[in-house]
């Protein structure tokens, strides 16, 4: 195949996680080094910047500089949630992003995201080959959910799952230090899949008495009379619960158990999910009207996506290979394909890279077996620990200043301005 | 001075630090290793277990099992929030102490917690001296408040303050992905001192654009007019703000700004102080009514307290020296005393430790000096960075199995089962 030369662009899509900038470093180290690339180019606030034409020239940036994104959680080039409507309805949007890439030459575009961003990957490449533009897409998978299919795991779960099960351990031990009996409620990210919240059962690991007493996951439906039934007996044979839960539990019917508590005014962003809060405290207010302990409710929220400072250093490493392995398919010749993670069979946990079309991936969604989830649907089994428990080995040599984390700081020079 | 010789007993008391289990450790190292010591126990959550006969026999324990305590967080003995009334006014609990002292022969009391566990101290020591028990008793500071008088500073605010500092750097990071607009209040613990808020503007020392824009605190009345216009301001310049906010900010009626939004039925505990809650996400709404930002609440809530995965190495030096030197204090004869640090003058940190009668900080507070607070009364000036900056430093070699923290599990083997 003949060598295809242009410009690199690579976005950031959706929620951030510790490690999208380690997988977007992979993607433009490799870029960087190639003979083939011309420019490397970052969209800010991803499809967003292609459409405003804020497009960053990384090949600016101090190389060291840039190497610091392996430690730097969150987008460094900003992220957002738009959604392409189908070119067949609007193309507008679509014509804008031919213009922008003609503009720039970008023949290799990649794009770091959970499954709505795959959405767009995918879009964008039908239209631009409609078009007979030349341009190879190809996704880089990025979520702390951990629900893209076709995937073993995600880039991001590993240093979540390490963050929810360091900090459900730490939490055990203080909720438990007074005598006086208490029920605490943590709220982990997880809209449609459990994952996140599952990965809270590692605390268990060790010390059957640390960590959740029960987990709820919305693979499960949630019914608020066994939920009670639950608290009421870890709390009469131990005095105090530790509750884990997933922000997306939802009752028999489909209906999402926190807009039990919540106003009919409640947000939601540009694909319809709705903004969601306050679930733990108004779970735990629940189980006090039956049982009179202390109750309290906590919300991981933002922390559980952004805690850096605890990423696994096997998610970091993958995450990594993924943004290289991502280019290393485009200059192959390769399109329309989303990087997956490939889990070697056996006893020791080896991961390599794989490729997926766009299609079977784009707004799919992966949830948890039900074999891996106990029969009381409150619990996870063995085989859960299993497949989780390598993706949060290892501590990053994480780069510190002063005692505090030593984040990458980019120019993002504009393009459009030189 | 003639040598005493007894058994040592050693209790936990008020909220859990990261490294109140270093300090307790400290302390109990350095018993084991006296020829004075016939027995090291420690009371079962508190004066409480002494009331209750709940005392465990620590020279049970496997020493390398106990000496995982310098890296475990939470009250491993248990704690409690029990407010000794006057003996004067009803000496029912001191017979009682008196009682489980001489049936143990406790000869050595260490408390280690905050200013309410000094007063505990100080009345326990009274009364014991009054009835010609001989007992020396020693106070151990710990509160990730910082708030104890005549101590440089206190064992757990370094820990807690290099958390609440490096999550807001990460957390600075996320809030600020999105091209939206959006306001992020933070609300970290701090009932009437703002010591843990104000280690947020560490965030800051390298990168002006992390951490919080604006930093609340109990020290200065807190006015929502004011609030909103800084809000706004920040919001105007650069379309996100992030807020760190005291949860014991309130007016200058000194009203709790988090009894604005409160039912009355809220909580008190044993000392009178409130349960809080809830303060970020009405502040950040409240916000919102005038700035249509995307606006979110995060409470670091017991988060803040026990994450010992980031606990300052400093922090572990000095607590564990704490309870060491609060040994050696009772072993040379002195009684009716707490542990301090003691910051050596000139550039370089060094602390070393001192000591103060208990009366003297007994339910004393110690606050933020008026001038490291900036005019407006919503940030820190670099005389804090100084002072707060030391206490954050290094990062400890903690045990860890399958990428999970390695507590300890002690026995606690009941000392009356003997």
């Amino acid at each position: 195949m003949k060598a295809l030369v242009g410009a690199v662009l690579i976005g950031q899509s959706g929620g951030p996680t510790s490690v999208i900038n380690t997988s977007a470093l992979g993607c433009i180290e490799a870029a960087l080094a190639s003979p083939n690339i011309t420019r490397v180019y970052g969209a800010a606030h991803g499809i967003k910047g292609v459409l405003d034409d804020r497009i960053y020239d990384l090949t600016q940036e101090d190389r060291e500089e840039l190497s610091l994104m392996r430690y730097t959680p969150s987008s460094v080039l900003g992220t957002c949630r738009y959604k392409l409507t189908d070119f067949l309805v609007d193309d507008t949007d679509y014509r804008r992003i031919l213009d922008i890439f003609t503009k720039y030459d970008i023949r290799y575009f990649f794009y770091n995201g959970g499954n709505d961003s795959m959405d767009t990957c995918s879009k964008i490449s039908s239209y631009l080959s409609q078009h007979n533009y030349e341009c190879r897409v190809i996704g880089i998978p990025k979520t702390i959910d951990n629900d893209l299919a076709c995937t073993d795991h995600c880039p991001g779960y590993g240093s979540a799952a390490k963050y929810v099960a360091t900090t459900l351990m730490e939490v055990g031990r203080d909720a438990k230090v007074y005598d006086t009996g208490s029920i605490t409620v943590v709220e982990i990210m997880g809209r449609n899949a459990g994952w996140l919240a599952a990965a809270s059962a590692l605390a268990r690991v060790r010390d059957k008495d640390l960590g959740p007493d029960l987990i709820y996951l919305p693979e499960i439906p949630f019914d608020m009379a066994d939920f009670l039934s639950d608290v009421s007996r870890v709390y009469n044979e131990q005095g105090d619960v530790l509750v884990a839960v997933s922000e997306g539990i939802r009752d028999k019917n489909d209906t999402f158990i926190s807009s039990y508590f919540s106003d009919s005014t409640s947000e939601t962003d540009a694909f319809g999910h709705s903004q969601m809060g306050g679930l733990a405290p108004n779970l735990a207010e629940f189980a006090k009207s039956k049982i009179k302990a202390k109750v309290r409710g906590i919300e991981l929220s933002l922390l559980q996506r952004c805690a850096a400072h605890l990423a696994s250093a096997a998610d970091i490493e993958e995450a990594y290979l993924a943004g290289k392995a991502a280019f290393e398919a485009a200059e192959s010749g390769l399109t329309d394909k989303m990087v997956t993670f490939e889990r070697a069979p056996g006893g020791d946990y080896r991961c390599t890279t794989g490729l997926v079309d766009l299609v079977e991936v784009a707004n799919a969604e992966k949830k948890i077996p039900r074999e891996w989830i106990n029969e009381a649907g409150n619990g996870l089994l063995q085989p859960f620990i299993d497949y989780a428990l390598p993706l949060i080995q290892g501590e990053p040599d994480r780069p510190l200043e002063n005692g505090l984390p030593r984040f990458t700081h980019l120019k993002r020079v504009q393009a459009s301005e030189l």
